[in-house]
């Protein structure tokens, strides 16, 4: 046998739960309700709690907990990215949340359903937030079959709690913007299409963009819409593809900041110029959006996830029903548009 | 009382370990081992119990697991950001390694070293990797009193694995490349310096650059040194400052990409040309610098989160001594360095 970790000494000398509560000067059920982010104990006490525990090192023991409580204050969060702008700002969102109420936050990045394949065989949670998963996913059934809790981001699913935008509505205000600016010839680049998973978000951005071109009496040409692959990379293929049109854009409406980026490097690497040859909205108000000086369409993100996180933390602890809210974008004038050339 | 998610009824009815043995036709210990990730499990078994497991739908009773091995399976991740480039990359490898092996991932963002004064009262964790926190902290000790293994990135701790990166020799490398361009008033933005938490990343990159100088008998002008805050904001305000002294600096050793964009930016915004009138010099080797055509010191920010949780499985699993490594850097010379405009 080999050694583990376990085996590595503890020191200082664990404290018990009745050193906190003598200390704290409160039972050891309140030291319990405190530490583990239970309501009905004032924010005094638990800050005298936290003090005595602080001050002894006190580790709750997990299995402890468990066996008391039947629950692990734990919240898995299942994210298809980290290093996107709006998952990550997400992600910052619920572990404030979280943190707060003193539930851990175990993450499980899957980019490709492999988590839902092993997670029933994993940790039990307390509840499992969902950030942007396609509804019809069989994924989908093995969240719910875990029979806690679970909120979506982006999307509406029966029975979960989730925190919306309106993609269709913001989609449509960046067409407006550009219909009002005089364009008539405005591509699209989309998110990441897999036939797998068919992430509602592109989809409804699709759908505003062309509900605004068809209540301007714009007839859609399908060699306009290119697939971006939700990357900077895959922006700048799109890019390259819209620029070799005849006639050419004379705007584009980019499903993500991220791939509204590659765009404008491609835009500026065919010697053209934005937005007097050519404009470009984007859609998110990533933190470089200002940066690149991009008209786009903001949307909360960091926000979304504080709300998921409340939602299903409502659930969990106080036995609410699940809770459905959709924010609200708004549209963010910068310098990437402006009305098309003369003599177009 | 209210009710808590714990009452939600469970469905499908859980499977226990005997079942999951019977199917898989291995003893319970084998299956116990293959779950939890351990040594000594061939692949073929491993992957014939989590076949039978999720057929069952089983799901591992935590406390159960914990009593009978002491262990938890679960490594905290302790980060003071997730949105910027490194540290969502590093995470990225984190979390790939961890799931292989069948670890959870408690993730805890701190940027103000708050998570360090409530972590004793938190879960037990079999490890902890720390992203970059300062030696002399006094938040390393309350992680060195849990008493398992811990990692830390980029900075070397005794008793603790580490990752390392040669920041020196890196910042050495970026403005030994604009010496050999021409250059001469060679300017430099900063990572942020918070006095309490002296991140020893920043002070490796300014000793990089500070070398270089001496070696090139340049004398260090301090006007020329300016804090960026570690953001895309805090690099404008520093190039704005930089680019209003007089002689103006003919090019600008940047601690981080982030930083370098905003630089960028305002060095567009004051009607000068990069690298026509000034070069500018990155660190991190950002996805997006490709866009910005960006010279930069690259760094494998996603192998290094990978490697630092290898080294603590290894203790973890295999009770392993603590292990250091330290990844090199090299120049990805882009086009915003170029020779100083001629007459200067």
């Amino acid at each position: 046998m080999t050694t583990t970790g376990a085996e590595t000494p503890r020191s200082p000398a664990n404290a018990s739960i009745e050193d906190v509560a003598r200390r704290a000067g409160v039972s050891s059920g309140t030291v319990s309700r405190a530490l583990r982010g239970l309501p009905n104990v004032s924010e005094t006490t638990r800050a005298r709690v936290i003090a005595a525990a602080t001050e002894l090192n006190y580790t709750v023991s997990p299995s402890a907990s468990s066996l008391a409580s039947g629950r692990m204050s734990t919240i898995g969060v299942i994210t298809p990215f980290v290093s996107r702008w709006f998952f990550a700002q997400a992600i910052n969102g619920v572990e404030e949340v979280l943190h707060e109420a003193n539930f851990d936050l175990v993450l499980y990045i899957d980019e490709d359903g492999k988590t839902f394949q092993s997670l029933p065989m994993r940790r039990k949670v307390d509840g499992v937030l969902l950030l942007t998963l396609p509804s019809d996913s069989p994924d989908v059934s093995g969240v719910r079959n875990l029979g806690v809790p679970v909120g979506s981001l982006h999307v509406d699913i029966e029975g979960f709690s989730s925190v919306l935008i309106d993609d269709v509505g913001g989609s449509s205000m960046a067409t407006d913007h550009l219909l009002a600016l005089g364009h008539r010839r405005i591509a699209m680049v989309t998110l990441d299409q897999h036939p797998s998973v068919p992430f509602r978000t592109g989809q409804d951005r699709s759908e505003g963009y062309l509900r605004s071109l068809k209540a301007a009496g714009i007839e859609v040409d399908p060699l306009l819409i290119v697939n971006g692959e939700s990357t900077v990379e895959g922006g700048m293929r799109a890019g390259s593809e819209l620029l070799s049109r005849a006639p050419r854009p004379t705007a584009i409406f980019v499903q993500s900041d991220e791939m509204a980026m590659g765009v404008l490097y491609i835009i500026r690497r065919a010697g053209l110029h934005c937005p007097e040859d050519i404009s470009v909205v984007g859609f998110d108000d990533h933190e470089l959006s200002n940066v690149f000086d991009l008209t786009t369409v903001a949307q909360p993100a960091r926000a979304q996830g504080a709300l998921l996180a409340h939602h299903v933390l409502d659930q969990v602890r106080l036995g609410s029903a699940p809770q459905t809210t959709t924010l609200k974008t708004h549209l963010v004038i910068r310098g990437t548009t402006a009305p098309p050339p003369s003599g177009i």
